[in-house]
């Protein structure tokens, strides 16, 4: 079946270029699975495909009038820019001319435009952006990142059970291991919240609802000791941010001291296995973009420095969330769940 | 003036060869400013000197028959264990037998019997633990880390107050910019706590009592763009121990590469000069201990993996806290708040 993936083209640092060569590379290597809209200015999506050979591919191009800055507000972009194109790809997955957005544009906006246009699945109280990141064994997929603050326990349930059947589709993994973030690893351990949340998981856990191994720490989180890690929101945006920040401050003196002196250059040539090995692994680009889980729909959010790379990863993840049915599954558990409790 | 500082010589996942190795640099280093009581069982603490030379320096030796493990539940280990390294080493503080104690021990036992032994600064309702992170552009100091879970906006109001202090008096910083953790720049963003405090900072801004700049998001936090960073232990806690751990993932795999094959070795003969400032920069070895502010007396809790680097950096926060009688100023500072709020 052909999957229609709906892209917007006007968000992000880097667009409209780096998203456009992302579309171009995700086409080529999806060919028959995936059909790609991009939505935007069609002057100016006209104009930078003309820059790259799109021999073969054909992209169904939709007009949007309306860009919305990484800055402004969502709320103000939401009431005024109706024809923005982040507004116009929603609307076309509303009206079922796509199975899945794609955006690297103003996350608040696609957030928000993806809940209000689109609502949220059965159950489901409220959504959560789920990030991808790398560990010492492979991926940890942490939520909430940044879609609610002040979850209360029955919100963090549901990420847990979002993020297993997540994981479990997304990855093939079966009986992921989810674990609680939380400071200390009894469950004695932690604030008011994670408590709460503890015993309530250790009951999903004796429904056989999910594989709950307990609190994990900070420090566990990298070390791939669960393959899903649950948290409001507050805590995983600051985690996440610092976490790609600290990235940033450790590779960029030594790229910088790589690139300059003769003696950085050698050592780089030396040392590039392993700078390969570690870019493979810790660099974003190679997760694509983090699902917006609970809603009726898919939207795939990018990271605003998304380069093509990052662009084309995110048009897969979109693909097999769509191909997996990854919501029918969540709706699925979550009744399952429901029954349960009953 | 000569000052003592009681050295928890069991503590410590190198304990007791690096504590002993980290403080006869230090007796080394500062001379006639500082004595230093080493406080653990006596027959383990002759032993290990005689390892060393310490020819010219004069430690007190004071014995402590009991060890607490690092992973022993701090309330047992306070009930059951009187005549811990620990417990001795801040009954001598209490005494006015020392002026300050460092630890690399069990943290929640150093933490509850700081508190429950020296007791609270006046007005002070909640301790906090300082930690100190490299940045792009020097240091920043993030509290609290860990002392509490689930503060109220009042803890964290003091938290601003105790860290501006901290970092005028320690890193010889006028008017230390103090910044609010939250996701989100504006006032507004954050959770009912952040928005909370945001409020409350404001005002100590308005009587000048500290130096607000406003929330700081994840991604703030190591660029320097504050000197001081307010969170609740929750947050801060799982923050600092991402940060950390994330630190290791990235050296990990260099180091073990540049340790194997020649081209290993040869880059990193290449790359030594950047690898030398990254380690200066980054290593939580440079920064010695976490001070617990707010308590009446001088703690420094240091990492359990420290090596004697770490322990003789510590020793010297301890003394500078002393010298500059920094709980005496954050005393003060208090009473200026409670004076313009009255």
């Amino acid at each position: 079946i052909m999957i229609k993936i709906a892209l917007d083209v006007m968000g992000g640092d880097n667009a409209p270029d780096s998203v456009i060569e992302g579309a171009i590379w995700a086409a080529r290597e999806m060919k028959n699975k995936c059909h790609i809209v991009l939505v935007g200015q069609d002057n100016v999506i006209h104009k930078t495909l003309q820059k790259y050979d799109t021999k073969g591919i054909k992209f169904t191009i939709v007009n949007a009038t309306q860009v919305v800055g990484m800055h402004e507000s969502p709320s103000a972009a939401f009431r005024q820019k109706k024809d923005s194109s982040i507004a116009i790809a929603i609307q076309l997955q509303k009206e079922g001319k796509a199975d899945a957005i794609v955006s690297a544009g103003n996350t608040g906006l696609v957030m928000a435009t993806s809940l209000l246009r689109l609502g949220r699945l059965k159950s489901v109280h409220r959504p959560a952006i789920a990030a991808i990141l790398p560990t010492k064994k492979g991926y940890v997929t942490m939520l909430d990142v940044g879609a609610n603050v002040d979850s209360k326990p029955l919100h963090l349930l549901q990420f847990a059970i979002m993020g297993y059947i997540y994981v479990n589709y997304m990855f093939n993994k079966i009986r992921p291991k989810v674990g609680l973030l939380s400071i200390g690893e009894e469950s004695s351990k932690g604030n008011d919240l994670t408590q709460e949340v503890h015993k309530l998981l250790e009951k999903l856990k004796e429904h056989n609802l999910i594989n709950f191994i307990g609190n994990v720490e900070g420090r566990d989180v990298l070390k791939g000791k669960a393959d899903v890690v649950v948290c409001d929101g507050f805590v995983g945006n600051i985690v996440l941010k610092m976490a790609e920040s600290m990235y940033e401050m450790i590779m960029r003196p030594l790229k910088d001291f790589m690139k300059g002196k003769m003696r950085g250059k050698i050592g780089f040539m030396m040392l590039k296995p392993v700078f390969d090995k570690l870019r493979a692994q810790l660099d974003y680009e190679e997760y694509g973009g983090a699902p917006l889980l609970g809603i009726k729909g898919v939207s795939i959010i990018c990271h605003g420095s998304s380069g093509p790379r990052a662009i084309m990863n995110a048009i897969k993840v979109a693909h097999r969330y769509v191909s997996e049915k990854v919501n029918e599954h969540i709706e699925e558990q979550l009744k399952l769940y429901n029954e349960a409790m009953k």
